[in-house]
């Protein structure tokens, strides 16, 4: 799949917040040796709340300063941002790009059984239907619900992940549909698997609950790894010194912090 | 205070969402027949979480956008954008240029009695210790507590005005203080007055809730009225389609929306 000249670069990852940070856990920790380069645009913090044409022109920023670090392939680690400018970034840019829908709806279409999935996600990457069309491409058998849910990101960026507040919002988010009923529920937001623990109060261990990080892992890596030692160089368009001890916890190797302005 | 002819022209009035919305109401209750430009800066939303330089440079964008509508004065009406950019604007620009803090603390100060005070307020409110400085301006003998609250202004976008999840929000933040204690609570960020009937399910009656609407309309009109038929003209950085009918219901006169890119 790649040269291992190429495969010496870094790999690009980029979200708005810290939910990204549950797709570079799950790379880092499925290509241990591999590089990374994150980029954390808080300053814009959330895109989920935004405009198409608002959150393409922030993710072409954050691409283009991703491919100023040379990374060899872009990850777009957010739900809202694969949905509303995936497309048109694989057909602006040469660098190859990967998203988080695809990997997460492969994975959900494994535990296929009755054919009912429940995707919760932005109040964006529900009207963008990104995930409607994903599971019809892979399989037009499926039928798929969605839930906008739009405090879960709050709640996990306050740190609630395991909170008695949490816990009521999602059985509000919830309390129309039979959770039973569904093959498997995709947390369709990077943000979501900070808080799997108040969501197992609400959904129980009976149903799946599936995340992207892993499907993506596997994709991106092909079974191949880099030899390199890791490093993985962290920047934000806005401060974070709340965040360094949570990153620190998910890296193994050194890490170093920069801001930037774009 | 002001002359006939330059009191023709409307009042600016900004905030990054909805929250403003609160002060743009008081205004016009206040003021009736009076005309205003609202900007909604939707699309940085929400500022409460970022840094003073991020926040300086929206603030500079809006009031530069409102003094291009040609406004005889600027309403900062956000407490983060008043706690982090009123000076630097005030120095700057030759418009008059008020905030919600300065009017909010006078309202509070009308409630002296023990000499306590609790303002609730956004995380960068708070950590700018803008309210500290100004009551200690208006009063030295103010004794205040401050308490960050990060998910009411999410609880409040979200429309959860009076809701349990709210009421359990609030009860969480103001756990370890009693409530009883103080002369007045400063709702300290304009989109908390959404949230008054939660808030008065756990603070009750006998505490005032504060907010700086009413001051600061009193502060501007000095009890003089513009005598031409109100418009409002309403400009969003992005979409808010959702809002339109609240923002309907929040005026008389007729409104135009339109949509701007800063």
């Amino acid at each position: 799949m790649e040269t291992s000249e190429s495969s010496h670069r870094p790999i690009g990852v980029f979200d708005s917040g810290i939910g990204g940070l549950t797709v570079l856990r799950a790379l880092s920790r499925a290509m241990p040796g591999e590089s990374f380069v994150y980029l954390g645009d808080v300053a814009r913090l959330p895109y989920g709340t935004k405009s198409k044409s608002v959150v393409e022109s922030y993710v072409r920023r954050c691409v283009d300063f991703l491919a100023r670090q040379n990374v060899r392939m872009v990850v777009i680690a957010c739900n809202t941002a694969t949905a509303m400018a995936l497309e048109e970034m694989r057909a602006q840019k040469e660098l190859p790009i990967y998203g988080v829908i695809e990997p997460g709806v492969q994975t959900a279409l494994r535990h296929f059984r009755g054919g009912k999935f429940l995707v919760l996600a932005t109040q964006s990457t529900v009207k963008s239907e990104a995930y409607l069309k994903e599971f019809r491409r892979q399989n037009p058998k499926a039928c798929v619900d969605q839930i906008a849910c739009p405090l879960l990101v709050p709640l996990a960026e306050e740190g609630w992940f395991d909170h008695p507040v949490t816990v009521s919002v999602i059985r509000n988010y919830l309390k129309d549909v039979k959770i039973g009923d569904y093959d498997a529920v995709v947390l369709g937001c990077t943000h979501y698997p900070l808080l799997e623990p108040s969501f197992r109060q609400v959904v129980g261990d009976a149903v799946p609950l599936v995340h992207s990080g892993e499907a993506l892992a596997a994709q991106i890596s092909g079974g191949k790894f880099a030899k390199a030692d890791a490093i993985l160089t962290f920047f934000s368009t806005d401060p974070i010194d709340g965040t360094i001890p949570i990153i620190s916890r998910l890296f193994d190797g050194p890490i170093s912090f920069d801001r930037v302005d774009l």
